[in-house]
């Protein structure tokens, strides 16, 4: 089986075959996907804390310890073959195998101001489910205007005194029920129709510059911010093979993880799977399941 | 929320839920559930090999340091209440909740001689995806006739000189394709209409004793048997609610692991969700998801 994406299900994809004796080639820039962007991860059962680069690494050594054969490069563009698939790397390197497994994940989508970079895991989070809890007690924002982000302000308001929810529009699009939970919240503050254009903070974010005042300055100050903007799931060479989406861009998968192109299997973030919860945990168990899928597709096709 | 059931569903539901800063109650006699009846663990992605009380140990201190409250009592009743439910222990203690989490996992099916209690552990295993790669080089046999017991024969067959397949019909009730599969493999050895009555070893297990010769004796040598004669979802106290099961007794979940009875969600081997594939990290998936699902229930119902 060749993989595609080396994150939670890709890694976890790999040691569930190797289990089954098949032959695992996984091709990534580097092993961890997303966990990588994490300071630290508090909800990888059994792990109270755990800092991303060392999960990433605990999985990689396991599927390497496995025989997993790890390529660093990037995949480039994916081919059907007659009895299988073929995927040609950056460097022109071409593998093929009789299953493939596509877990390349998503991107954050970025507000695009230089600031958020620099204060990326000091202060700047992408997933309040996984972080919210390191800001306890202190005052946080949260940038959107969906579920994400309502969800998360709701989660963050039962933890810190004030939450700032910045949306650059004068509506939400995510569900009612949730507005009116943000509603009925006193310390979620909505601050509509404002863009977040800066940051401030030496070491660690300390606050963030508004391109119109709110409440007298356009400066607020807050520990923690939480950009829930969006996802971007990474489908295009999945989409170019014919591959189907749902309206999101998410690839539609069956109970097994299985596609609509034969042979090819996808799990992680990249899916529509797991009620889109998209974490750690969820990506690894879609990533056996997966597996087990590719298993049962090469018994009966060999 | 209330779970019961201490496996890798309701230990994770624990740490998500408690991280949505939701409180949590944990009713179950020991935790860890059927991880504690594994001697090995090698599929919890980022261990390579783990010993089942001690990954069990792992989540119980992750829920716990996050404030989880554990009553080590066994659940004897569930009832539903105007706003939540409550569970009534052996003890005869009650405890309510707005929400529920159901996880009390399957029982496997034995085959009820005292000699596989004895190796247990020690040469008879419950599953071949978890403890198959232990038994490389080695003959092994496995008891069934459906397809848990033909997919752990095919994937031992990689693995093994010889797989012995015992049958006590004379038939096969898993998919005919698993059958032709089967067949194909000159290494899987089908003993038909033949039970295991007995087995021998000292500390660890040498071999079966059957109810009659095959090849001249009723006694095979082998160092693992894969018990494969099905599960019982431990459904009982959900069922007397009027909760809906599937036709192997498993409970029906929604995309969020909710069931038919608002606010009681399941997670785990109980449920028919996970392709069915019932491994500790799938169970840990659904327990997160059914955390997210109970507080959004809990949100829109409070």
């Amino acid at each position: 089986m060749l993989i595609v994406g080396a994150g939670p299900a890709g890694l976890t994809a790999a040691i569930y075959a190797l289990r089954y004796n098949m032959r695992v080639g996984i091709i990534a820039g580097i092993p961890g996907g997303l966990m990588m962007e994490a300071h630290k991860i508090s909800n990888w059962p059994g792990e109270k804390e755990i800092a991303g680069y060392e999960l990433s690494q605990k999985m990689k050594d396991h599927a390497e310890s496995f025989g997993a054969k790890f390529i660093y490069e990037l995949a480039a563009g994916i081919a059907k073959l007659d009895n299988g698939w073929q995927v040609t790397t950056s460097t022109g390197a071409k593998y093929q195998a009789p299953t493939l497994l596509y877990s390349l994940g998503t991107e954050h989508r970025h507000l695009d101001i230089p600031a958020e970079a620099k204060f990326k895991g000091k202060g700047v989070s992408y997933c309040a489910t996984c972080d919210a809890m390191f800001y306890k007690g202190k005052n946080t924002g949260v940038v959107g205007s969906g579920n994400s982000a309502m969800t998360a302000a709701l989660y963050l308001a039962e933890l810190c005194p004030k939450v700032y929810i910045f949306n650059r529009s004068n509506a939400w699009k995510g569900e009612v029920a949730w507005q009116l939970e943000v509603d009925k919240r006193p310390n979620i503050i909505k601050v509509m129709e404002t863009n977040i254009v800066d940051m401030a903070g030496d070491e660690h974010l300390a606050g963030v510059v508004l391109d119109k005042e709110y409440n007298g300055s356009k400066e607020v100050a807050l520990e923690g911010l939480f950009v829930e903007i969006g996802l971007l799931p990474k489908t295009e060479m999945f989409k170019a093979l014919g591959g189907e989406v749902d309206e999101w861009n998410y690839i539609k998968v069956g109970p097994d993880m299985s596609t609509n192109l034969p042979g090819l299997f996808a799990a992680g973030d990249t899916t529509n799977a797991s009620n889109r919860f998209r974490q750690i945990v969820t990506a690894a168990a879609e990533g056996s399941i997966a597996a087990d899928g590719a298993f049962n597709y090469f018994q009966k096709h060999k």
